[in-house]
């Protein structure tokens, strides 16, 4: 095994990773930029190396830091993390030609995942289902006009090189349309320096759901199933559930399998996420995210499977430990994403942790890169820690997660732990009813729950 | 369902069995002493009760004041936890008399294991192996030697209604036997009143190892495997593991088949555990705990079954939600108590916590009753948390240990964190080869890990 790992990030997941590394007795090297001389994941590593002030450009994304970062340690391997340099392929490639091992798919996958069209056109290939759309860019705005008449309205018309939300535009009808391609070249092509952009039908109450794969890199694969993800506000995640209350065990094993087979196809290494929209019991592929996501403990509720050890396994050339046929999905995972905000404005609140407090007992995880007297830094995303509870049923997970929502104590600084008690108690969420505009929904009519 | 349950106890039982009952949608009545006006169990129940200052045979064994309490507050149930009143069948009486429920068994069934002589007989007659030992008290020196000379020296004698070590002597050959049986007849009248003793075999080097079961109060009854609590220090567990390293999944099931067919023979109520000594594959009957046991998160952790949920739902006489075809057996697990004491003299260490940071992430339970800025008061046991880990197999489990070990942080008070942290570099420990003695000669030899 990897005598010892740097890990290229910070906060809870860098701690994650930390984690994975001390349980598998390989010395560990955090990075960090000079906001983060007190980190937890900086704390609790065998070594660390500063390798530059924020912004996040400055020292998180520097590659020629990091890499030197490297071999000042003698570190064998990289962990990317989420976010930062993990799905950027040029860094892939540039640890590795130090020699170094990058814990993640080859740069190829990366670079294929990270281009839409062709990320599209490759799950095609492999066999899962996509969103009925065109075939590459739409060049002209006759073209998109014909397009869409043969699809059908509403339509989304999205940047090839985009993400987030930029470059993104809904043409509701014919007449719409041409304001709508207009402005998404030009928002494209000011984000991303690229105009090119695609279209495909546009699903109107669609879940999002997600399928974890994990590849070994020689043709070998298994999926973990799958994550519900449709409780967002402005596509980013805040509440996911594992298994989908809309999902029975028929469909998981149905998608799961087909996953599992196109990952096995492109000999895809290490962990892997197939995010897809789902509506009326189809599935349409969204895009692949090659490296860890940050939602993975619910997954690893269900399963019992160590996805941070599977990743470095994978790495070092030792497979997966476990095949399809061990797998068992037991019980159901809700994590809340605990992040440091005004829970009806959203507006960060970094500050000083006065006071911090997880909750305990049976059935609960909380993945943390805080403590109290930290001093959270303005520079970097806010979510602070993760609450992730298991129970025997949906139910018995709701009711554990409302009890830790109360014992949950963080002082000195906003967070969205308020939000999630307004949300337990909601019936739709009880239910399991929801889409991805719920939130969006919700938020707008209640803003505040006063 | 119950309505409101009031929880008989403190610490960190009382915040369990607190939060069974937030998960059951049952409303809690925490009771506590003026010495813990500010405990957790009375900051997260929706109702307290002071019963009176400590020490406890003022609090939390004064029982007309827990049936006030009940009563005021219109509890439907007392759960008692563990110690305290949890095996004091007139309490279980007294409750069932003003018409709520003790959540446990039948006061027949407490009073019968209490006594150690009735426990024994009625363990062998129903068809549970117990040591070679006396059919009752030996009542005269003669009549111990004769019995001695059968079933060979060394042998142990004990009060009858004792524990705790007290009113038991060894006697090794013939000439010790007159003066180690004086001796327990009188040690045992002056600590319990009665000077009845009983002989026993004397096995050098055992393992102990006991078997949870759960019974439905109506014949039904099932078992949750074994848990090897060998790792003692004055008869006082440190150190838990479920299963037991030296046990096969043959043995498990054999002797937990005859363990859960005993208990079904009794018509037995609830959570109990049936204690053995084990030496060269032979299980010996030690005694039954009525009760919930201090360990049994760590049976929680690889059955995936909440023991105060069965234990509610069995008194509330819905019965259990599992057969024993259910139960499966997955991975190892290992509590360490941590304790409020000097980790070398064991010396108890009360006072103000002045920082509390315990480890999160993937397998690990932490159960605690305290918090930073709590001050643990001198009058009750030093027990202020349990440390739970569980892991796919028990060297992945001991490697998580050690990692969560190097991450707990407690300060401004002495904890025993040091000494686990010292027994997991243990070679012993490593193999998992160790008797009821070994911490005693370990702790002898290494007081200090100097």
């Amino acid at each position: 095994m990897f005598n010892k790992i740097l890990i290229a990030n910070r906060g809870e997941i860098a701690l994650r990773v930390l984690r994975a590394c001390k349980e598998l007795g390989i010395r560990t090297v955090a990075v960090h930029s000079t906001a983060d001389a007190d980190a937890m994941h900086v704390r609790l590593a065998d070594e660390s190396v500063c390798i530059g002030p924020p912004p996040a450009r400055d020292s998180y994304l520097n590659i020629p830091q990091l890499v030197a970062a490297c071999e000042i340690t003698g570190a064998e391997a990289v962990h990317p993390g989420y976010g930062f340099l993990s799905e950027n392929a040029r860094f892939a490639e540039i640890v590795e030609a130090h020699g170094i091992r990058f814990i993640g798919p080859s740069a190829e996958h990366i670079r294929i995942m990270g281009d839409k069209i062709e990320a599209k056109r490759t799950a095609q290939r492999l066999g899962i289902p996509v969103v009925p759309g065109s075939d590459g860019a739409v060049e002209t705005e006759a073209a998109a006009l014909k397009f869409a008449s043969e699809i059908g309205y509403p339509v989304l018309i999205k940047a090839s090189a985009g993400g987030g939300g930029r470059g993104m535009k809904i043409a509701r009808s014919a007449e719409d349309l041409p304001e709508a391609y207009a402005t998404a070249r030009g928002e494209s092509k000011a984000a991303f320096g690229d105009d090119a952009v695609y279209m495909e039908k546009l699903l109107l109450t669609p879940r999002h759901i997600e399928i974890q794969v994990l590849g070994d890199g020689k043709g070998g694969a298994i999926h973990l199933g799958e994550r519900d993800c449709s409780l967002q506000r402005r596509h980013q995640k805040i509440w996911e559930e594992a298994g989908s209350p809309a999902l029975n065990a028929g469909d998981r094993d149905r998608i799961g399998a087909i996953c599992a087979k196109a990952v096995a196809g492109l000999g895809y290494a290490g962990a892997g996420t197939i995010e897809f929209l789902y509506e009326n019991g189809e599935f349409f592929f969204i895009e692949m995210n090659t490296r860890l996501q940050v939602e993975h403990p619910i997954t690893e509720a269900i399963t019992d499977i160590d996805i941070v050890n599977e990743q470095i396994r994978v790495a070092y050339g030792s497979g997966l430990s476990v095949g399809q046929g061990d797998i068992e999905f037991k019980g159901h995972a809700i994590e809340c994403r605990i992040n440091a905000e005004n829970p009806a404005t959203f507006v960060p609140s970094p500050g000083k942790i006065t006071y911090y407090h997880p909750p305990g007992g049976l059935g609960v995880r909380v993945d943390s890169g805080v403590y109290q007297g930290y001093k959270i830094p303005p520079y970097y995303d806010s979510l602070i820690g993760k609450l992730i509870v298991h129970g025997r049923d949906r139910v018995e997970c709701l009711m554990r997660l409302r009890r830790c929502l109360d014992e949950f104590v963080v002082g000195g600084i906003e967070t969205t732990i308020p939000l999630f008690r307004r949300l337990i108690d909601n019936q739709d969420i009880a239910n399991g009813v929801y889409d991805i505009h719920w939130l969006e929904r919700f938020l707008e009519a209640e803003p505040t729950g006063a």
